[in-house]
């Protein structure tokens, strides 16, 4: 065999979602290298093709791995305490006075040494891998200064080479007030703007930029201020917005151009329309949902009808989603928010990418949360019947194979 | 050492949850044989006592293994496609039509052998002894036949006896009005306690009778007409009631010394009183509540007040509950019934057990759910800091150890 020549792949007569749609079985996806080189029904491969090719597996549901856009993995401390609280008939009052809340995290967080917060995000990131997880995204956020911004996403940037997962990261300077600026939002914003956004950007250690448009964090007026920064150095912009109240904060980040507008419960019409126009991604936080027991839906027809790309993400985060499992999302899109399995499946595949901007459109030629010739092999194939049934069925270690930029991880 | 000494396993330091309250670290369990030998603070345990043992583990969280007293984990076919379709907007009667609905996993039911529901079952019981399971219940159900109730219940029996869990078995034949009985429930209740329940019997197939007790299923009289079939054969009894509305069904239940009543969340205050005074546990089963989408919430709070024992189940079945996670109910019945992170993982060791009858007060000495001395050393270790935390976070793959019966089958 010729040195250079890559060893060849083949997954056989599977059942296929591709990121959009399923492909009904005898597929075949062919493997070479780091990239997927050719899918096809089974029947247009000829004998010449299958016998340069190994065979991985016969049969089972191929998906591509799984996206999970919208996370707050690294952080210090844990709410299980404030939880246990909560339920026991502790005020929220009460548990603010003991210290509680974002600001206990936060606390925790500048505590905590890189060394320290690696190794509690680690396992984490592990049970998102172990589910299927090939990509995600890590948002800083709790650090709320300089120092500790960046200290969470070198953080980020060290558990995506110690693992088998692709992690994009994400500043996230204005999450929440730190106490220090309890009555200056402003002059906090202006650090954000002049310090944070241009240090992170000189280190290359975010992706891109985010923030939380809500009346308990900051206005649609501050949050416009962090966009015109991050454009200022490149970083590409998406937001927390609309989850508690319609401040508007989706349709100023799409005329921005926005990678994505998260959370959106509250989304309006005219919200809907300016992420269409902008081509904006909405990602749906059903674990929040869940875990903050809201009723008040996402609008997803009107979404559907306009055509605006849905994704689905776990938002794990130690309080309003301590929610460290992909596959459940897909089962909480469809039950909690009655997205169809295929759109739930698309949210955290193709359109996870996109409100990444990895999908091939925007930034990058990745083509990541697809199954098509030339896309990296970021490939899952699963212990089901349908693609369908991954979202049916709540039930861990369904996960068969995992491969992970052409090298199976799990198998 | 003497041939006949039981090797003697010690985990150290630990934090112990004993199926009803949190006993702060430092701990020590010593299991010796099958059974739990010593419970106790670490400043108890001599330097003698530590030297014989083999140390398991130093540090975490130790509860007793997990008790999922109801489920239907037994069935053929799959619901994923009716899943998919009701979410694309097919409607419930066009489904119906279609031969969707519990009818459709009757048939496959009927259809498959026992070899076939076993390979199917296998898996999903795998996933739960994979996420702490020791202990599980499964019904039949889906057979309504007396020949495919055996099937069904033969192949609970085989499953406990191809993987490290005990099974305990309940025949429900009262389930559903199988086709052939469509205009006469009556009759179908005759087979039930004339053919199904002595047969089921002489086998020895059943640990207990259920029942669904509901308007779209069987009334109170006919339900009870089974529970004196099941008196007259010694067998325990427990039923499906006030899941969709109020019928007095766990109050009948309650007087014939029902081990449980189960979903109950239409539950008046004269249930509550009936469940109390019976000795009856109430079986919470928050997965179909969130599958269903229910806004009606079980009387937590009457329960509690009345001392009701509360367990918390998956109620595993392939159409309201397609879940299978057991960890994931801990947070399902703090965040969605609020129960507090104590009162949810004894619904799932103590209480789960007496639902069973498998605490040592009723039907056998066994104190399954316990961690203390001589109860069957049924363990689990997790990767948690307190054990609220397994209720908090919803993350696969924290079983750290898991102990069966005295052998250790996770590590
Ligand atoms: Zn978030
Ligand atoms: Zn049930």
């Amino acid at each position: 065999m010729p040195g250079n020549q890559p060893t060849r792949m083949i997954w056989r007569d599977i059942t296929l979602f591709d990121g959009i749609a399923t492909l009904p079985a005898p597929m075949g996806v062919i493997v070479a290298g780091e990239r997927i080189e050719r899918v096809a029904p089974m029947s247009e491969l000829d004998p010449e093709t299958l016998a340069g090719c190994t065979v991985m597996a016969s049969g089972g549901v191929m998906t591509p791995g799984l996206v999970d856009c919208h996370t707050h993995l690294v952080f210090g401390g844990s709410r299980a305490d404030e939880f246990e609280q909560r339920l026991e008939g502790v005020s929220y009052e009460e548990i603010a006075r003991r210290g509680g809340g974002i600001l206990s995290t936060v606390a925790a967080t500048r505590e905590a040494s890189e060394e320290t917060l690696f190794a509690a995000a680690r396992p984490r990131l592990q049970a998102l891998i172990d589910e299927g997880v090939t990509t995600v995204e890590i948002k800083s956020g709790y650090g709320l200064s300089v120092a500790d911004e960046l200290k969470m996403l070198r953080v980020a940037r060290r558990l995506g080479e110690a693992l088998p997962v692709r992690v994009v990261t994400t500043l996230l300077g204005a999450h929440a007030l730190p106490p220090e600026f309890k009555d200056d939002s402003d002059g906090y914003i202006r650090l954000v703007c002049e310090e944070m956004i241009p240090a992170a950007a000189a280190e290359g250690l975010a992706d891109a930029v985010d923030v939380f448009c809500e009346t308990i964090a900051f206005s649609v007026a501050q949050c416009e201020r962090v966009f015109e920064a991050a454009e200022a150095h490149g970083l590409p912009i998406k937001a927390h917005a609309e989850q508690l109240s319609n401040l508007g904060g989706s349709a100023m980040a799409a005329r921005h151009g926005a990678l994505s507008a998260d959370h959106i419960e509250y989304l309006d019409e005219a919200g809907v329309a300016a992420l269409r126009e902008a081509g904006s991604v909405a990602v749906l936080l059903p674990g929040a949902f869940h875990t903050l027991r809201e009723t008040k839906l996402p609008p997803i027809a009107a979404l559907r009808e306009a055509g605006v790309p849905m994704a689905v993400a776990t938002d794990a985060n130690p309080g309003s989603s301590p929610i460290f499992d992909p596959t459940l999302m897909l089962n909480f899109a469809c039950t909690l928010f009655r997205l169809t399995p295929q759109e739930a499946l698309a949210g955290m595949t193709a359109h996870g990418a996109r409100a990444l901007g990895l999908d091939d459109r925007r930034f990058s030629d990745l083509a990541l949360g697809r199954i098509e010739a030339g896309a990296p092999a970021d490939l899952c194939l699963w212990n089901v019947d349908t693609p369908a049934a991954l979202a049916y069925a709540v039930q861990p270690g369904r996960l068969r194979q995992r491969v992970f930029n052409g090298e199976v991880t799990h198998d």
